[in-house]
Parts: structure tokens; C-alpha cells; sequence
């Protein structure tokens, strides 16, 4: 009997009513508090994927953390806002007994292929994962072992020792653990696994949250199949921490060097 | 009596209900077709920020441009989704002839001083504004002659000769002309107020539409304060063009080095 991979145990929804959808959390992407946000992420997207009247492939999701989620059973909405010829709007909500935890927006879109130009680089040269060491796991989140993360730089400190960086970028080389084909939910799920930049710049514990995740969608679903199961390149800055919120933004590139997604979030974090 | 600015006249909401408004396009702020959506973008941040419940400043707003706006009479609703002790998230739709042509979500914060650090570069010393031309204004739309831009590099082109740039970035002044203190509407509305990447890469036109904005806030009242009237730094470049999308990224940044706001986009784009 084949196995579910546990990332589509974490999405699944299961339909109660038309864009109505039961799920729950797991604890293999459990986090310190809740669930790993990318998850979350995933299963916004995955509602509206599932809905009957979807239309075309995912183009731009943002996803609002409106209270911690608990871990346990949820509810999720999705709801066609508008659908054109070629586009469609979706506005998705998560509630736990009954209260809001999370919104979203997503729109679709049936892409045709058209003058195209990277215009960002893609990373530069770096080194095969199998020539970098597997980050350490020890006393980090459940949801962290579910991801294979060869970092070039800016993984966590090794000690929390204050010493405030100047420079709180990364650059590794992450994989689903096990391996599993990429696809939309799985690329969302990833375009959220960058460690808080706070924890990076200033190497000190300190609460945080995502309060508002932006995704942007550059692979469609054939370059997702092309891209298979093999790790994908992340690279992830911060722009600004000012007075309780900062602002990070991500790239997932392919291993061919295309850009796949585009993540940019507000995180507030305390002192 | 006190001649009401443009920029004021064009974002007004006439409350008809809790939470709902009644508003209209004005010619001043008039696109190629229907309004420039940086005012629909102030409008919809707009209508939270007048709904009786709104707690706090905004962090985060990403609206998704469903279909064309015409030029009219428009429908907004602002709900509170969920008001927590200092963030409250929100839900906005703004609809014309009762159907939906607009989705927003917005979240607001009660912000306290903490440590804070900017983390991405300020624009290089670039001249002062009086030392650029101001940008050329015929044969460009309405709402251009509401700003007074000032370009270092990446205008729209002097000869639509179709000869492809490898860079696509812009650096500008901009201010809103009549000048007025920068509020976060103003904000809003010049965060999206960069040509579409698309025409200076390319050089030639072609229909566009951004289908979601998202813009992040990291000025707060007292910053919008110090800037009073005066001119901001835009930066603009495009990541990536694909299949019928492009994302554009985009910072607003005070004339004395501080990161007010950043945005980004996926607009669509047709060969």
C-alpha cells in the first residue's frame, strides 16, 4: 500500500460543503507554537485548488496570520470572488471554533506563453547540495526535519550570543524530506521556510510571528515537472526591522537557475 | 474657503453605512483606462481607515485588481475580520453595478518602539530635485500631471523603438503636486505609482494590468510627519517577466535615507 508523503497529510482537506473544507494540523510540521506557517500557507492555496469551479494555475497568494494557530482541527472557506475569462479571485478564510485565524487572497490565472525575461540573477555558482553538510536538527522544530536544508550561509546561529550581523541574508539549497515532486502547495509551503531574519541579524531568541505572507508565482506546472523532486535553491533578505514588524523577502530558484516564486512577509517580533 | 486637494477629492468615502461607502473616480486621477490604481489602492486602505472600529496604523495592504475599474460611482465595504489586543486584520471590497471589482486585506498595528535597523541601502547620494527636469507630461495620463517626478534613470522612453534594455529599474523624486504632507493614503497611492516595468524593458507598448499589489508600511505617523510635503525617493526594477506576468518591486524611501515603504506586484502583460 503506498504511503501518503507527510506534507499531504499536513494539506489535506477534507470537502463538508461546496468550498468548505475540514483539516487539521500534524505533528510532523508542528512548530514552537502551532504549525510551521508555510503549511498554513499551503492549505489557503490547496482550498482553492480543490474548490470545483477552480480555474488555471496559482499567480499570487497572500496569506494574513490573524492569531496563532492551535494546533488541532480547522475550517477553510474558499470563496470564487470573481472569475473572468482568464482570472480568477479568490478570498479564502481559516477558523478554529468558529473565530478567524487566518484570510487570504489568491488569484489564477490560465497562463499563455508570451516574450519572457528573467530580469533578477539567479544565485550564483554554488556548491551540490551533497557537497554541503545537512543542517543540524538538534533542538529545532518538528517541522524542520520535514526539509533536507544545505545552507551556503545565514543558517541559525550556532550560539545565541547577541553579537548583532550586518547581514542577515541566506542561501541554501532546501528539499522536501522525503523527496516529493514539486507542486504549487508544496512550492508555497517552501516560499515560508526562511528563518525569521530577527533570529539571524541579531542572534538572540526573541517572539515572533508572520502577520502577512505574500507569494508570487512564477513556475506553472510544467516547470514544476521539470524540476521533479530534486532540492530547489533559497535565498531570503531582510529590508527592515522597524519598531516591532520587519519586512524579508525570498526567492525559490530552480536548479537550473529559474525562478520559481517570490515570497516577501511583515513578521512582528518584540524586543 | 480651503480648496479641497485633488489627491483628497479623489480618495473621499461617504460613509452609507457601517463599514460602507460610497465613492467615485475622479478625472484628475484618470489611466489610460478608468483610475490609476494607486488611488484605488489609497481608496481601499481608505475605507479602513475611516471605519469607526480601526485600531491603530497600517502594516500591511495587498489589493488584488479583479476586473477593470470604470469610471463611476463605486461600492466599498471594510469589515474588521478580527481585532486583537495591538493588530487587527481586515477584509475590503470595493464593487461597481453590484459586482466585486476589487479585493483588499489589510492589517493595522498599534506599533511600540523597539530596537530597529535598516537593513537594505538607502538610495546613493543622488542629485537634489531641483538640480532633475521634471518629467515630460504630454501625451501621458491624467494622474501623471498629479506628481511631480523627477527621474535620475528609468522613465518611461522618449521613442517607443522597441529596443530591449537589459535593466528595466527606475530612480525617481516624487511628490504629489499640489504638494501635500504624506499621509498613509498618499503613501498607498505612490508606492504604486512606477511605470510598468514592461515599457522600459521593452520599449514598446502593450495592455497591462496589475492584478495584485501588495504594499508594506514601515513609516508610521511620526515619520509621515517628518516628511511633511516634501519630495520621496522611489526605486522600481522588475524580477521577472513570464508567461503573460511580471513582478515588480518597489521601495519609497524619505529624502533624509529612511525606508517609509516597500511594494510589490504582479502585473499581467501582453506581447
Amino acid at each position: 500500500m503506498a504511503t501518503t508523503h507527510p506534507f499531504d497529510q499536513a494539506i489535506d482537506l477534507r470537502a463538508v460543503d461546496k468550498g468548505v473544507y475540514a483539516g487539521a494540523t500534524t505533528p510532523a510540521y508542528a512548530n514552537m507554537v502551532g504549525p510551521f506557517g508555510g503549511i498554513t500557507n499551503a492549505v489557503m492555496l490547496n482550498a482553492a485548488l480543490l474548490h470545483p469551479e477552480a480555474l488555471g494555475e496559482p499567480i499570487a497568494l497572500t496569506v494574513n496570520f490573524a492569531s496563532p494557530i492551535a494546533n488541532g482541527a480547522f475550517e477553510v472557506r474558499a470563496s470564487p470572488m470573481r472569475t473572468n475569462r482568464s482570472t480568477q479571485h479568490w478570498f479564502i478564510n481559516l477558523s478554529q471554533g468558529g473565530e478567524v485565524a487566518a484570510t487570504a487572497t489568491a488569484v489564477f490565472a490560465q497562463r499563455r506563453e508570451t516574450w519572457s525575461a528573467q530580469e533578477a540573477s539567479a544565485p550564483l555558482s554554488l556548491p551540490v547540495p551533497d557537497q554541503l553538510p545537512r543542517q543540524p536538527l538538534q533542538g529545532r522544530p518538528a517541522w524542520v526535519r520535514r526539509y533536507d536544508m544545505r545552507f551556503v550561509k545565514g543558517d541559525l546561529p550556532e550560539a545565541w550570543d547577541g553579537r548583532e550581523q550586518g547581514d542577515s541574508s541566506s542561501l541554501l539549497w532546501i528539499r522536501d524530506d522525503p523527496a516529493r515532486n514539486l507542486s504549487f502547495t508544496s512550492l508555497a509551503a517552501i516560499a515560508d521556510s526562511f528563518f525569521p531574519r530577527v533570529y539571524i541579524r541579531r542572534r538572540r531568541p526573541s517572539p515572533i510571528g508572520t502577520i502577512s505572507l505574500t507569494t508570487y508565482f512564477h513556475a506553472d506546472a510544467a516547470l514544476l515537472a521539470e524540476q521533479s523532486d530534486r532540492a530547489v535553491i533559497g535565498v531570503a533578505r531582510a529590508i527592515n526591522f522597524r519598531n516591532g514588524y520587519f519586512e524579508q523577502q525570498a526567492e525559490v530558484w530552480s536548479d537550473t537557475g529559474q525562478h520559481l516564486a517570490s515570497s516577501q512577509q511583515m513578521v512582528y517580533y518584540r524586543d
